[in-house]
């Protein structure tokens, strides 16, 4: 059964994942890097997101990106444009996540003398990326609004994989059936840990309280 | 590398897939069903959307839903409790997409007795079910407003193998940056011949004509 094969070749590749993405969280660790791995479904915010985010902490630490997709680089283009920090796009060649020899590629092309925060833009997808390390620092997501509060219980990896979990778009919850409520709760049924900032990339409403999430762990990592 | 050996790895099993796809389209034109593959991101509506179309054709052609989900049987639940059609949960332990074994293995477990129309949901994710042929006589999407109209620049794969794209949740165009003139000319970039219907499942806007570019395929393959 072909599903089957699919599975145990996976399973192999997770392994050596595994390894590779201690390492590199390691090597991370030791030179004062922070990695955020920042995943979502397409078109939940990410880049609007960061854009915000990346305004208010840039003068504060070094900040650099990598904005992972498919195909394009209108996103590595746009953060350059919006912040005038460090931004590369990486090319996943059809892949649908990133993993941590891909991650290491983009860090070696990025000048990180001076960076203490580097964020990757996974590819987006609520279902790959979580599958695999990054060997990022932390992992973050973005669920929007429109999404529905009931993605966690749908996608249950993506969900017990995050550290922080921020709610965007929260402008239009007048116009969707989304009972922030239910939604938090369905979160923690996944992980009891995840943090929930409710944000919305297009006001700025909330960008503040995820800036300071950063900046007090990338503070944290420092003092470790 | 890592991304490399997974690549390699996906050819195989994507020749088989493909094999076995072919067949199955076979078989099912033979015994007159129309398989539709429905694809999208998590949260743009295809439960809604198909709620409201099986209301509006399930008196003129027999249908039956299977619902795949990594997790959770909510949406067969949802279609049978709002639709009284035969609905069934496919879990995919994990598999980010359906290939065609997957489906065939749904497929088994429904009477198709007197069903011309079996609609697929495939797993939330505009990545990967796009990689595997699913032995459907047709495919579609859902692209929902609040992901934007770039869409099809970053998940080129995607909107190339659809015959069809549905537009979702036009009733929030007012609130969102999304012009659907730029949104047709990026689709049509990656698929000239793709037909585009804009929809609005929450209130029914459009989902007539949706219901009846599906009539017409069934009445097309039925003629064969």
């Amino acid at each position: 059964m072909d599903s089957v094969k699919v599975i145990e070749i996976k399973k192999s590749v997770f392994a050596s994942n595994d390894k590779d993405a201690d390492n590199l969280r390691k090597e991370l660790k030791d030179k004062k890097i922070f990695l955020l791995n920042l995943m979502s479904s397409p078109g939940s915010g990410k880049t609007t997101t960061l854009i915000r985010t990346i305004n208010l902490i840039k003068d504060k630490v070094g900040v650099a990106v990598m904005e992972a997709d498919i195909d394009s680089d209108v996103d590595a283009v746009k953060i350059k444009e919006a912040t005038g920090i460090q931004s590369i796009q990486l090319h996943t060649g059809g892949m649908c996540h990133l993993d941590a020899e891909m991650t290491r590629q983009g860090l070696d092309n990025l000048d990180t003398e001076k960076t203490d925060l580097v964020i990757l833009e996974n590819v987006g997808n609520l279902v790959c990326p979580a599958e695999f390390d990054t060997g990022s620092t932390c992992n973050a997501m973005i669920l929007s609004v429109p999404e529905g509060d009931d993605k966690p219980l749908k996608y249950p990896l993506m969900f017990s994989v995050c550290d922080l979990v921020l709610i965007n778009k929260t402008d239009v919850l007048p116009y969707f059936d989304f009972d922030m409520e239910k939604c938090e709760k369905n979160v923690h049924m996944r992980n009891p840990k995840a943090e929930i900032i409710p944000i919305c990339a297009k006001t700025g409403e909330g960008v503040d309280k995820f800036a300071e999430w950063l900046l007090k762990k990338i503070k944290e990592q420092k003092q470790q």
